[in-house]
């Protein structure tokens, strides 16, 4: 059960992702956190592809990062992510960003480890293709259970 | 006099910053923020390459960015800045982001014009190239006053 | 008469497109070289947008580039671009990028001027919606006749 | 033994790398490449990352890229790369990007696989950190002993 855990990816940091301040450049970490999301919903069976492809858009509505300390180029980068509120019209996903600088065999974890580099948030809205408010319950209810089984039971 | 005023720099969205929902992918506004604060800063007679040859590093410590509409390919983009809080170690800027569709021959306004796409702040602190917390009064008084002057007194 | 002159686009080197060599990461000149061919085609009064709008798309078949000497944060970078050959099928952009460090008033140069930092060509062939092979002359008879104005007569 | 053979490395296509076409946007391929070679080089005990800490930088003097079908989001990509020629100055890749659409558990191989959309290559040229030329076999022997066994020998 992944109920309120985090789901990790571990990714390496390109050269390009780094400016002339030797870190990596802060907006990578939006790209990061879509990576963190899209990886944790393909684990669950949901490839974000095949919503698209049902006509479904899920844009960001709003995106909160805290940077803690410098990401570097070649470090191994944990991006922990978890579901952490849905309804038929929205879904929002905490992210924490960890140096690990290593590989791991684990994907899902109570508490994330590693070197905090960032944390945030996003918020997400589902749209049809004409960019109207969708309501996932009636347009795809298998999703819908899914996302119901992954949400944190505080 | 361009205290409280918001600073307006007017760029055009390219190709490569669209996805395949055909709008600005949002990672982009990140961007379109750091260029606006530049570019306000730089209006001023405050370069960042030169705070950055005084071994000033002002790198962000927070994000946050509330999305209303997507922009899209080839639209004239206004990046409004405004500087909203200063001490001698850190430094607040909101930014509004509104589809213009034309140049301006205006770069302070009272209220921003057109209609809004994104609007959000980001948060810096001085640091030095050690990467340690730095005091702007000390360090670079005559920048340090520049910034009193531009600062909402509201 | 443009026939056979460089169009020049003036943009600023942005933060982001370094990396931690403190030069522009060598990936920036493929978008630069894009932004220099949209504008000189906007100049000629083709939107790229509106070709979109048409069904005509126009990728890339071929790049090549050739780096000179590194372009640094907040250089003022001029993009030449030069249609330099076309058929109904097929369309050929030669490309100077220079640094300048100054905003200039002129948009047609017979030789491009500044320091050069790179140089390159892309080759691109008309598709439409469904990807196929497309004949400009016959799908957009006005677009190409503009482009046969534009081309250099040696 | 890798002599003449390609090194694969798999990647995923992420959203922020589509364009409003729906496929992937030409300029990312230059970032692929950087990935394929400095997986390689990992591969082969040569991390980029130490080669700076010695002051050696490797910039990109040329690069050519054909493209011959589109990549689309979420496609896992395989990015082959070869050390095709070498010198005490200079470095030379080949590169094919193929679409494969599976994790793959060969690194090397004497053909690519998969279907073919992109190929090209970079040329490389030691410097060091005043970006001066610098001479491989002279500053890191031991790396230049690396690269030697792994040139293709036809």
């Amino acid at each position: 059960m992944m109920s309120g855990k985090w789901h990790q990816h571990v990714l390496r940091v390109h050269y390009k992702e780094t400016d002339q301040m030797a870190v990596v450049h802060h907006a990578n970490y939006v790209s990061w956190f879509e990576i963190g999301r899209t990886e944790m919903m393909r684990d669950l069976g949901i490839a974000y592809r095949d919503m698209e492809a049902l006509g479904l858009l899920l844009p960001v509505l709003d995106i909160k990062i805290e940077y803690h300390a410098p990401a570097r180029y070649d470090d191994c980068i944990a991006v922990y992510t978890k579901l952490t509120d849905y309804s038929a019209v929205r879904l929002q996903y905490h992210y924490d960003i960890r140096r690990i600088n290593k590989t791991s065999t684990y994907k899902y974890f109570k508490e994330p480890e590693g070197e905090l580099l960032a944390s945030g948030y996003t918020l997400h809205m589902w749209l049809n293709k004409q960019w109207r408010p969708a309501r996932l319950d009636r347009l795809a209810p298998d999703i819908y259970e899914s996302l119901e089984q992954m949400v944190s039971k505080k």
